[in-house]
């Protein structure tokens, strides 16, 4: 967590298979496949609607008001990551716009979230780049001050180690452990497997007191209907 | 208010036609219409814009983390109601995603307002399922305790009957009690018989000082002009 | 700041010309081009995504859930002004519609930045008039109390002083004072320069640890890398 | 709720006596034995600590930076009542100062429950008359709308009727319906019957573990132990 | 307020009579007697109950996390000053603790407003260095970038020119303009003349609603009495 | 982080003497020592001024509204230990009181730091068992659900693991790992060394400009004086 001024090269991924195939259940179900754990604090919102992506996260641990570490980070970017940045403090600051962004896509980055804030979001829009942060500011930073790369940080709330899986949509974001990834994908695809068929027959007008039979145990918790 | 463990299952509405008429003048108008009360808090947030609706409150009350009573009010739904979701302490958690609101939908719902968080947003935008919140999140709940349907609730700020009337839209929700309803509609036929001829005058150049002959109020209240 | 009950009719302008150029560097790099100053608190949000305008400011001051001032102020408006209103205390009220949208429109108002709340936001939208606020709310305004127009006011943080510019856009609001509007424009311009320069070199995987010679000054101050 | 310019002079309250003794359970077990609901947000703090007060709500409705109503809520105030202040929408101005606190305690009023801000707070902490506020304040406020005294009103949250019973202290405020209020004494007191034989088996050293008998329970439930 | 890097040494200060006589009345007559402007937001807080003091304002401009200011305001202090600092974007970290109050207070300084956070309360407290913040936090501050000393600063949401007077004490910071000193001063001592009177006759049970007139004004405005 | 329903009942702690020796010099000087890393959101305040205490940390993952482990983790506390509990989301309940707290202090646990809410906290300052927390509620918890005990915590956004040193007092509460105390004390220790000389060099009326020696870099960053 506190080590400051040092960048690991070397950090073992998530395979990238894994990390993918998380990402297509969407942040609300891989949130449930883990057991409800690993979610960021809800503040954290896209930046546009739409975006669902999921991949592996680079770390980097920066100073309020001060983005330098944000170029070091991105020479350790490989195709399929994620950038997620925490601050040492809390802070709204526009840490990233629209060159960063073409600097992180050219190196395969997918994705940014940060605990703080950006700005260029229109350009960001128009590329398609997605990100997750805790405010939109058009107030610049400076570069003065070392932070670490791929060291395990907090963010918004959350423990992300490099290396972890990144599942990110409208819903919000969550980090899946590394070492709980295929655990976790087994999970979710079993969750999903009858949800078709659960929808159908919601929409037929099946009520989820019958589906799921809870009309037993809500009586014997004590439900009272009153006419 | 504090009953908990009973479903009512027989409530009063007020009528479908006045609700629905309500609905077209909008929440900023039909708050004007009933002098100004009746206003959930600013913080209660449509999932997409654009969305319009006005319909009768079922309303139900949950307990943090737990939305085992979603179920329940499921089943008291009839066409053109609008759940109102309270909480009895304050939480973000994603009580409602998309097979709830299908199963909503299929009941008849045309709308919720809940003061927590949803999920599944993407999907609910396209199933143009509109919904009203305090937050968006991916955190699940669980289904373990009892709390109440068609009880009175205090929903982010405003107390909401069974049966009032629900106006929701991109500017907000407002609560028209149900023996209001048709004096607030026919205030707010009122307020809009001109509005088309005054928006015609100001676009022309005219000023509100000339049109709602204020200059002589302001002047006498002591306003005085520097050049 | 504390004169109340005055309308100050003749108020010196930045020039149109320079007003105008400011606005198309956005105000992300307005704000660096300042010297990082100038900007409003980022709470204050676009109601819609997309709008990028720049103007001269004139200001009003207003009390908490009362807008008659913004009746007044409507007709100190001229052609490429942006309405600044600021409020003698935290609010959230919706002062401001689409009456009132048409009005200013119709005056030549090209924008509203307001440190409350406005409403009728779907119809604001349709008619293409750009407001930055702090809130949204369906909550109605009295007309009984003077406030002041075109004093210098503190709205979100950020003083204005009317005849200042406004930047406003997806990424926030700064005011430029008049005073540096000139200096400001040379110094965005010379900022952007080289900016599509860089893009393109981002673009092709060019570091901007290499671009910006960063390496010496990081390694300096002692940066280590950890295979 | 909605009913603006009534004073209701002759309200039921609970009897002073149950209103008393509630108090003297303080508001976190009175808060338990109405089953866990009835709890005023928890932004409402004491302005001085080590207050213990109950007693039976006299409401009042107010409007934002207008105080008018406090006096008119003033002359229905009798011995051992407690004014419970709702506002129309935010506000942290300062209602209530140490001129309005002298006719209270003169009425017979012991304390007050504001969702709003107060100022005086010295002064009223040397006339020890305890106050729950939202805020603290020197902003005044202005005396021109009408409210209403003595309606249902929504305070920080909760639904208080006038004869309701109020119990504030360090932790909290909490509202007792009068039809509740027996029946939540008695629960309050069941409670309390053995707390000082607990008290004092968990100060020699006795694990709740133990004591509650939890160690199945959580067994059952799966909890591990690892060495 | 964007001229960095300046220090003014020779600034016009309210005289000290005017300035210590303000403080008597306390911020909240102050406040009344200004016309209700003037105000710092509510959530600047003392860190200890019972200060009570007025100066007059020396100013500072900070950055985020950076207090290398505060020591060139300290040498700009005379007897009977109050430091008002700013900070150019939001912070809570701790500018200020125990070794530069013993600084300020050799210097003469009465008290320190700052809208970010201070430590070392506890000392602070011990000598009865006054001081009104947003935040009180361990986190200390580097000292790299340039402010400035005695420019016209944004504090909490007030305006504050150098010289201008400060009152402080348990509810809230006001600030008085250095040309309306003297008039204020003049409005609050009428304001006080008769308040032990109105004191006496509230303590002996009259009624606002007599003492005041209120009673035939509010009947015109509407208001029923129901029995 | 993320194992549920386990507890580790035998951890490394940092020596008690270390834990014992941080404390005396305050979390401001300890978060300065670690260089300025560690630090809880300083949205934790303790329940009582004057508290300074420092100890070994027992961490507690909690629900929300369930306070069930917190009967488990009293098993754990050894004499000096500080209990650190975090929660899966949000939520200000009352977790802990009186009760909990004389079986805490009877194990011989010294405080207890909460990203929650307490209650009882007028006996706990009577006790004297201090406690740092998110809130004051007097909402009460259930007892439902595992959580885990002795795992690594984000408690307050600051990463725990059982055995760390936590240092709390006024100005917040620092969380050294235990393989960082050694080398903290030791520079908290060099930090401390020479303030009892700078202090009353300042109190002589040195100024911290020539204390420091900061005049020639304060003039060559540019720093300008005007009379």
């Amino acid at each position: 967590m506190y080590e400051l001024g040092v960048v690991y090269r070397n950090i073992p991924r998530t395979d990238a298979g894994t990390a993918g195939r998380l990402g297509a259940f969407g942040s609300a179900t891989v949130h449930e496949a883990m057991g409800r754990v690993g979610l960021l604090k809800p503040y954290m919102r896209p930046i546009y609607a739409g975006a669902q992506v999921s991949g592996t996260a680079v770390t980097v641990l920066l100073h309020p008001g001060d983005n330098w570490m944000m170029h070091v980070v991105a020479e350790q970017i490989r195709p399929g990551d994620i950038v997620v940045a925490a601050i040492t403090a809390e802070c709204t600051d526009g840490y990233f716009g629209d060159l960063l962004a073409t600097s992180f896509q050219a190196r395969g980055a997918i994705g940014l979230v940060i605990d703080a804030g950006v700005r260029d979001v229109k350009t960001l829009t128009e590329m398609r780049f997605p990100v997750w942060s805790k405010a939109i500011s058009s107030k610049g930073t400076i570069k003065a001050t070392l932070g670490s790369v791929n060291i395990p940080v907090v963010c918004a709330g959350a423990l992300v180690h490099p290396g972890d899986v990144i599942v990110a949509d409208d819903d919000g974001v969550v980090c899946v452990p590394r070492e709980m990834a295929a655990r976790t994908l087994e999970a979710a695809s079993a969750r999903e497997a009858n949800e078709g068929e659960k929808r159908a027959r919601l929409a037929a007008g099946v009520l989820g007191l019958d589906m799921y039979k809870m009309r037993e145990p809500l009586e014997k918790a004590g439900l009272r209907y009153i006419d």
